[in-house]
């Protein structure tokens, strides 16, 4: 094995993620300049957003460009330091890359209270579960005896979010992609019911479950389930726009939601995006609330780990064809 | 001329509303109840929003159906009061139906503090002007220096909410149909600038004037128009989602607008619709700003004004077409 490692965007992807999209090469050991640490990477994130990022049209980063290093958000060791207050040891976050070594400049990085098993900073308690967190507590606001429905809930934030509105009193209804995903956020999460999209249609499914109206819709994946979720809402209901994971992996865009702006009048629905990175000044709050309820009990997580950062595209493509369970991630070191 | 005279929804329009669906015909002179007072109408309101109500699915307000006088939104004259807190001669506002005289629970209606022209409390101080004012204040919240965008700029609500975004210090662009709309809001109505939608696309008219993001679009009209500004939000900025008016009268209405729910993510747009109906505990507040804004001459209103009960389906057609300026109305008594 050479010194370093990185996974390299090889080309742009127009319809489906595929491995030759990725190339994986050998790379020098950097060296950490003024301002910087040398970074010894632990563990990649792996998120749907990651595919929207290929895509040429900027979003709330920059479009990553064949030949860039893939700008994955990981958690890393420092090994050296040429920044004050970051020491080696100290476990840290950020927007690592897609890399097995990586000198970056301590400001764009943060210093981690660790706690174990460590891979919680990834998962429950990192971006995602905070994404989870921040979506409910600034957007949908979900009250007691409510009723929430949450997509992709067998995933990394859907399974967060759908478990902390059962925390706020909600009764809480999953849409996932197939049977076991279905029981298992019923049976091992406390979802109050699921509906298996590929069964059947998400409005029967709502129907089936007697909802009446949806007040908090925390949507992780846009296209014909939202429009469907939408002729279901609430007077008064909230739309969470997490994510639209059924569109970025796609050369074909869906058409917009009918009911855009019709029914967000006669309904009076807020529908509003977020991103997680804006709430970077609450992070901490958000990390011990959410490690406070892991630590009750009254919180599960399930982690998807592919072994070894080659297997980093592997770990995109199934999440963005709905392969996993929990968070994915890459164990690097 | 009979006792009284009332208009009938005769047919639900299918597509375009034409003078065919409604019927204008002699009535009896009603009698008050118990709890309810007899009102002479005066004034009557036309509101885009009526032709949404004659679709057979249910908005905010039960579906009218044919043989149901029109429930339109009126100011009136009590003439025979049988319910505490009622004298003869109080001015009201409530829905009276599109007629002459009617008889109704004192409980749907509000007296109004009398304010000379009476028609300001159908106007700018009306609905029509409180729909506008909580519009901005609850959900736009324009800042200093922002860019606010409205559209039916030239409209009884738009023109009010372009004034009030004046007010509170942003940079203004209306957009409207045809040089003269264009011309009155910027020239009478103190606009920063216009768009003419019938002469050039919105999106190539916002890049004329120079605008890189759209931080609050009151939008009246829903559709394509919706789309474009859509695409032309900054970073955190809120959708007021007033009306739709571009979708109520069609039978082949528009797809849902493309970026939702992507470009509300990645900018972190907000898109929230009201109705100022559940304002109703506010409505003085509103009307003593607008009344203050009126007197020191900062807020002007146009009033449309056709006379005569019969004309109410003619006046709601105009509407309809974008023929009017300011808020139309008609002239019962």
């Amino acid at each position: 094995m050479s010194e370093n490692t990185e996974v390299v965007l090889a080309d742009r992807p127009q319809g489906h993620l595929e491995p030759g999209h990725f190339r994986v090469q050998d790379a020098g050991m950097p060296v950490a300049g003024a301002g910087e640490v040398l970074l010894r990477i632990l563990w990649l994130s792996v998120d749907p957003a990651n595919r929207a990022w290929m895509s040429p049209v900027p979003t709330y980063v920059a479009p990553v460009k064949p030949g860039d290093v893939f700008p994955g958000f990981g958690l890393g060791e420092v090994v050296a330091s040429n920044a004050a207050g970051f020491a080696p040891g100290d476990l840290v976050e950020g927007v690592t890359g897609w890399r097995r070594f990586a000198a970056l400049p301590a400001r764009g990085l943060r210093r981690l209270k660790r706690r174990e098993p460590v891979t919680q900073h990834l998962s429950v308690l990192g971006i995602t579960g905070k994404t989870a967190w921040f979506g409910l507590e600034e957007i949908g606001r979900p009250k007691r005896a409510e009723t929430v429905v949450v997509s992709a809930a067998a995933g990394a934030v859907g399974s967060i979010a759908g478990q902390l509105a059962k925390i706020a009193g909600a009764r809480v209804i999953g849409i996932a992609g197939g049977e076991a995903k279905c029981r298992h956020v019923v049976e091992d999460l406390g979802f109050d019911a699921a509906i298996d999209y590929k069964a059947e249609s998400v409005g029967e499914g709502l129907k089936r479950h007697g909802v009446k109206g949806v007040d908090v819709y925390f949507d992780n994946v846009g296209g014909p389930m939202l429009e469907s979720v939408l002729f279901r809402m609430a007077n008064f209901g909230r739309i969470v726009c997490c994510g639209n994971v059924s569109q970025y992996d796609t050369a074909t865009p869906a058409p917009g939601p009918r009911g855009v702006p019709g029914l967000l009048v006669v309904k009076r629905i807020r529908m509003e995006g977020f991103i997680v990175l804006d709430y970077e000044a609450r992070y901490d709050e958000a990390e011990e609330a959410l490690a406070g309820h892991v630590a009750a009990g009254r919180l599960k997580y399930v982690e998807d780990v592919l072994e070894g950062i080659d297997r980093a595209p592997e770990g995109l493509i199934r999440v963005l064809a709905g392969g996993n369970t929990g968070k994915t991630m890459i164990k690097v070191a």
